[in-house]
């Protein structure tokens, strides 16, 4: 039975709750936020004592943390916890500043300890099926990834400011998807972006559309496809042409079922946003961490994979800036 | 070149002169109807003669008649043809009578002319690749054949009223491919109906919704669905339950466009009705039938199946009437 | 909270004692089965105790009882259940006899308790999606409900020997759909069958590919197709053609995984079984009850709709044998 | 009655052929090619005459000529019909020289005669249905284009060699696309590419797998992705990501036929190549350049708009080349 404490009481913090809830393996046994009421609310639905992080990393019965908190928080949080000898979860990305990421990366290893990013998609069933086909050989050799991720409606544009922008913040799931189906890294980047759906988020100096090209070393070629508006749901789609075929994963909808008239058909849109679309993989993300924590094997996705795919994000970032292609950095 | 008369040259005869006139190894030369004013348009644009049909038969340049007159008279102009010495493509059904049509068979084998039942869906591309598919064992043997047969909108009650009924008239075609795809006829059949479309079919003595269940020797079963209207279009669906599988035959739709937006996902319909369905298995079912008196082989629908399938119609009538199942007399 | 206890530890059993642990408004608190083994084992799993019927039955703070014993003991256990005070919800069917089914709702009835049958595909979010589409007029009155249901494999032949036959044992569900989404009990079936799955189904008097067609006061007709083998999965689709358009229920599938090579474009199959499409609608089925018997509000599937159900399996059955259309009887 | 002369009787020219043959309003007189056999079958085979193509320009009774020559003849060929008084239909690519292409353009101008580009994509049913939708508003604004476009299968690498590239060659069909579709030229390119199916096309300094992002001037973008091999055929697919919505045009296949069965659902794939994809679309295109020459209207795919398409595909190849965001010319 691992006994977790989870760092970050708001709205992602509140997902892991419940999938550590669910685990026979696992028991949420303190909760920490900033914000005190949010941590006592969520700690009382889980029968979890309301800690400080000070507390709950020196407390030698805690073996795991799951680091939920703001993004600026997360490699000093990580660093800490590893030090301190506990597993450690956290939430993407692992840091804005590549060159911080890097340091908490070397520290971490350092300690031994497992520590995982959490990038949810990998654990998506779909995505795990079109993987374990592709790794198969059932298209042949990948030539062409394409990922598309739209987002129903941006975020409001304080979120913006502190995002880290697109690539570092939203992105960053799908720099990841590539790097896990291509079993590789890329070794530049061209990238490209807009501010088409809310001119305040060219006012904060982001981009709400946009497209990265990543190149690999044998010459494979991955699109991206980001936009923070589809007025049709969260739009999550893969596909990799291979020398033998094309593989997809098309979204998950609403229903089943279709209506038929006079105006066309009409069939369900995409399930609305991450939270209904990724909820069994959160749940089999936390199992994955549990089984890799007890069994002493690494665990899926691991901090060096974070900052490498942050690494990505950056290098995207200024590709975008200047209009050129952009060599990725070693991690 | 085979030279050919057509009788009739209202909407279905329009539909024959194209493929006549398509076909390199076929003229149209003349042209009969009652109603000399559409006998005299259509002669003009394909470059025939208007003639009577008495003109017709006994001129011994004319090597083949296509039938697409009103039912009431194909049994006579079959018999008429055959005893010509012609070639027959007749349109279906054969007859409203059943022994009327089983007189005009007799008849017709005794001349020993080929004689051909325009039933188009078999020669639809859709419908063929099913039935390559299924003689090719892809499932197996089947046990349950389903075939949907829904027209975008009724006829005028004038029209019902001649018809026949509906198992005459309309699921003749159904009746037709069963028989295809199973390679056997129906020992009993029994049958449904409701007047729900429009009070004036029932009122004419007819239904507009009609079920019928074919019962084979061997145990197997078919359900046919037929109705007068469907608001989206023309869908004209089959499949085939297997031992190992099962064979499915959607609706060609207007285009492969689709449109996500907050109300949904909205796909193109079936196209409309029998021409923009069936304008291709015309041409193909025309250039079987030349290519069979030419080589001298079976034509692919012959009048006795035609008859076979009005046997079932009849029964099923009666079923409906009764609410009895029938059995399906022999031919 | 809703106390609880479960007669019967087989497998519906244990999917029924998850929904009841997972309910945040209620706890199982006792378990019976004639297999004591059983009945422990689930048991220690809920954290419940081994108890026999009369001990639950007499214990005023157990509250409802759930029950998914073997069906010829559900309708004495329904009767001595609601005699005793409790909410009951039973498996379906309620019986395999229509009159002895009807002595217990009567019985029933008088002692005043909700009594639901566990018409589980009425909580499935699909067909839930399509009946609230329909009763918003989307597709106008229905006129032809088709509603397909074909097990992946059939069960042993020692089961279906008391299974009642294939009408009363496996169409009951789809009986149940037909009277949920008509809103009305049809006045007449006709009912085919055959054994071709497997003539061991024949040798013990049932069939395993069955067809019936009901017949509705108004006209209206419903066709339900039956076949004990799929090999593709478990197909469960419902369409219903109205006087504005046509409505369908596809399939569940394994993924949203396609793969296009030279063989074609290859998507997942259906979900396996029951288990696999239904687990959501058992969550649902015992949400609505707890939520039924604690507001004193109906309960949504009521012995009342079971017992119908069986009656028009019972004519079902009695259309196969005799080849005749069968009057329903009233309930 | 347009008479036409065809310059080219090659693969495409036979194309064309069939269209101005099946057209009402147009007839075949003329054919002239460099390999006089080929000319000579197909002259025999339309009933026209072979001419040499001096001869054609200077015969006043001549109105249209159709050029489907070898690339490297385009430019010389527009002119010279231009400036005989002829209206042209040429294949694309105009010229592989964008200054060329542009002198070409001047003098064409010059002549006042329609010169119309065979961008026969424009002219598919489901591409136009795709752009009536979109210009009715029907997702809102476009921002971000995808297009798709997978060859089944590289040609000879001859071929490749003279083909002027990926871009000139294969892409422009889709550069043309997205300024029909966003109703605007780019004014950046960015392209990427790699030889991954064949070494040899790598050899001989082409490519066989592509991407290119396209930059509006008001922020908009545009993706479009090129393959030379896609082992399920020919894989032709739009996608617009609106304000409102995305609209998408997906493959035609070969059939609508599917199979379930234990490995999965098999359905049909996409039609193998250009000539089964867009035989209509030629027809369409021959039918509005007859149009628009007898109506005096502009025809639908202008010679500027041939230029336009090839200033991107030039540019393209630069950005390839260099690595860097390259400035479109323009027109």
């Amino acid at each position: 039975m691992l006994s977790v404490a989870l760092l970050g009481a708001g709205r992602i913090g509140r997902v892991h709750a419940k999938s550590i809830a669910a685990h026979s393996g696992s028991r949420l046994v303190a909760v920490a936020d900033v914000h005190a009421p949010a941590a006592q609310e969520l700690a009382e639905q889980a029968g979890a004592a309301v800690r400080d992080i000070d507390a709950i990393l020196t407390d030698p019965t805690i073996d795991a943390v799951l680091i939920a908190t703001s993004t600026d928080t997360h490699s000093d949080l990580i660093e800490a916890a590893a030090a301190a000898g506990k597993a450690v979860l956290c939430e993407k990305p692992v840091d804005l500043d590549l060159a911080r990421a890097q340091a908490c990366l070397t520290k971490s290893q350092a300690s031994g300890q497992p520590v995982m990013v959490g990038f949810n998609r990998r654990f998506d069933p779909n995505f795990a099926a079109l993987k374990t086909s592709y790794d198969a050989g059932d298209i042949g050799v990948a030539e062409l990834l394409s990922i598309t991720s739209f987002d129903p409606a941006p975020p409001p544009v304080e979120y913006i400011k502190v995002s880290g922008g697109i690539f570092r913040d939203m992105m960053i799931h799908d720099l990841d998807i590539a790097q896990w189906l291509m079993g590789a890294r890329p070794v530049k980047v061209t990238a490209h972006g807009s501010a088409l759906v809310d001119p305040a988020i060219g006012a904060a100096g982001d981009v709400d559309t946009a497209v990265a090209t990543l190149h690999y070393a044998d010459g494979r070629l991955c699109v991206i496809r980001n936009s923070r508006r589809a007025a049709y749901g969260y739009d999550q789609r893969i596909e990799i042409l291979g020398s033998k075929g094309l593989l997809q994963a098309d979204n998950v909808t609403e229903s089943t079922i279709s209506r038929a008239g006079s105006e066309g058909v009409i069939s369900a849109k995409p399930v609305y946003f991450f939270l209904e679309r990724y909820m069994r993989a959160y749940e089999i993300e936390w199992a994955q961490f549990v089984d890799a924590v007890q069994s002493g094997t690494p665990v899926p996705a691991t901090l060096e994979e974070g900052v490498a795919a942050l690494a990505v994000a950056e290098a995207a970032t200024q590709s975008m800036k200047t209009g050129q292609t952009v060599d990725v950095p070693s991690v």
